[in-house]
């Protein structure tokens, strides 16, 4: 078995050590806690929350998708460890984050005796776990809950870093709170059922992370990339516990620095987001996925880090290959309103009295906050995604 | 100008001090705020926002019924003091406090542009301080806000200690999070246009107050109670600054030593509120306000605590001569479910893994948690309820 563990705490130790599981542990001012990786250990979910001290009555929120595939196995590991399990099950798809879906969540917990004693358990993708936690952070003024991510997307970036929100008709994520899980727990053999494309969407907030902080993860990258596009062997399959565990990594420790998203810091988890999120909210939900906007808003920032930043041209070219050859888009697809693009970027939550934060880079791994990036900058970059590579 | 100074920090500077504005602070682990009383404080209000750091765009949320006498006057007080204002007017009543309503209102703080650099101020009664609160605290994961209370139990009571929340269908205050104001900026002035029974009801905290930890408020309390049922006098109205900053000192002292309600002593707060919150839940809502079931409560309370906590009869006669000369009512309305209140009773939050947590005096001004009240106790306590004094 694979194994290593990451120690935040000591800066430069996140290598690789053999025989425990690859455990990430995040330090904050009030609490810390555990992000566990490891192929298989939704079998081990509930040994795990009962060493990490949960007791109590558990209700597991999952989702159509999810729950079919997984819950029964999350329940019978939670029942043989002690615990007294509930699940609840709400449809699959982004409608789901809405402040709707969590009254009536509330509602049947507080029916059901799930009180300030309970525990929230959160099994599936970015969507559940968004729900999910801000349900337990608003729940008799705040529960504990635990994040079991099952998608790409949600093991690398969602799960870890306390967000939690839902949508309202003004905006995605305009209403949240910061409410850390007591633990996370990614089996990436959980990815195993993913759609392929939804495989390859969570690949862009890996690429992400690499552009920002660690480009010496690329190597790896590189080389698994090709693979992505035939979906998960078993081979690649036993590499990704130690890719996810690092890319926890990055995140965690950028979340440890700047925990409530007032230093700046964490704005650099935004690289690729502002365009990206322009791009999402001009077409109808779903027509275009969360990664697949990112890696469009990626190539737009690199366009723009060539422009503004001094990116070397032969770096910006190896990162587009990079996402080429993992399958992620980088031109826009037919149809889609570049104004409005312009237009859902513009009013997003990355401006700030007037002047637009954005995030460049200037060699990989290397990235900053820039105020120098004006709307014709982001119109041009954003037309420069309509042009073939 | 009557003016007093109450400094919580040090223990027994709870007296009057001449020369400044009554102000309470509050000390707490990731923040302090200051609670300040005075009569025309509302005029002052901007100026004071503006010294307490307040910067950026100000909502004002109100109701209909408090709008209409006072928030034309606030946003006079925030224009002049430098601050763009708008102002947010919901639906008096109860039904308000529900998340719906918070969706709203969060949609049209979104689309006037009130983001993350914006601050709310609840301008009202505890429906408003509670929805605005906790509309506060989710939105953009958490802005600042400012309560300006307008209404006994506001001022002394629901606007100071940070529980902030809506209802939903399976019951009160059951969905909410702890987010401390920046300020508490309380007028009794504003308590001359209450209706005379919303005005008598909030005494109903006061007397909690004094019956779990100031007895020696006592005999200001006897002489003011029968004037109390005449309205509030221009005599009156001078000694209410006193006598509010005195009651908001005693729950900011408890809400300092058990911030988020773990260590059981904020539960002292809950006197005459378990048995007080079945009656209230028992009856179609309006019926018998917040304070009035307290006051019932409060009754029962006193018969528990002569029963098992030694209690001498001759205080609880006083306390009970205290409420009845304020006007508060002592007897069960004809038509209340008495079976229905002590079910509601005990569906309600002070329960705990199946032990009653109830809170008994064995003297004014001595509370503790007591374990050892039954459910049969308490059915006993309801009947006693129909009986006169």
């Amino acid at each position: 078995m694979w194994s290593t563990r990451i120690h935040l705490a000591s800066p430069g130790a996140s290598g690789v050590k053999t025989g425990t599981m690859p455990t990430v542990p995040l330090a904050l001012s009030q609490s810390s806690y555990a992000v566990h990786v490891e192929n298989g250990l939704l079998d081990r979910a509930g040994e795990l929350m009962a060493e990490a001290g949960v007791s109590g009555r558990v209700a597991v929120v999952t989702d159509t998708n999810v729950g079919p595939l997984y819950a029964e196995r999350l329940l019978t590991s939670l029942t043989t460890a002690g615990f007294e399990a509930i699940l609840l099950t709400i449809p699959a798809g982004e409608a789901s984050k809405s402040l709707s879906r969590t009254e009536e969540l509330c509602d049947e917990l507080a029916r059901l005796g799930i009180d300030r004693k309970g525990t929230l358990v959160a099994l599936g993708g970015g969507v559940t776990g968004d729900l999910t936690g801000f349900t337990a952070a608003i729940h008799y003024r705040g529960i504990p809950f635990v994040q079991i991510p099952t998608t790409i997307v949600a093991q690398v970036d969602s799960s870890v870093g306390g967000k939690t929100g839902v949508n309202i008709p003004s905006g995605k994520n305009l209403v949240g709170a910061f409410h850390h899980p007591r633990l996370v727990i990614a089996d990436p053999a959980t990815l195993l059922t993913l759609p392929p494309r939804v495989l390859i969407e969570g690949m862009a907030e890996v690429v992400k992370h690499a552009a920002i902080r660690d480009a010496d993860m690329l190597p790896l990258l590189e080389e698994l990339a090709p693979a992505f596009r035939n979906g998960l062997s078993a081979e690649m399959l036993a590499l990704l516990p130690e890719l996810i565990a690092r890319n926890v990594a990055i995140k965690a420790r950028i979340v440890e620095e700047d925990e409530k998203e007032t230093l700046g810091l964490r704005a650099l988890l935004n690289f690729g987001h502002t365009i990206g999120h322009g791009i999402e909210a001009a077409v109808p939900y779903g027509q275009i996925l969360h990664g697949e906007a990112v890696s469009l808003g990626i190539r737009a920032a690199l366009f723009l880090s060539l422009k503004r930043a001094g990116l070397p041209q032969r770096e910006a070219d190896r990162l587009l290959k990079l996402m080429d050859d993992m399958g992620l888009p980088l031109v826009l697809p037919d149809g889609v309103d570049t104004a409005l693009a312009l237009k859902k970027a513009g009013a997003d939550k990355k401006f700030e009295a007037g002047a637009i934060r954005f995030v460049l880079i200037n060699r990989p791994g290397h990235s900053f906050v820039s105020r120098d990036i004006s709307a014709d900058d982001m119109e041009e970059a954003l037309l420069e995604l309509t042009r073939p590579l």
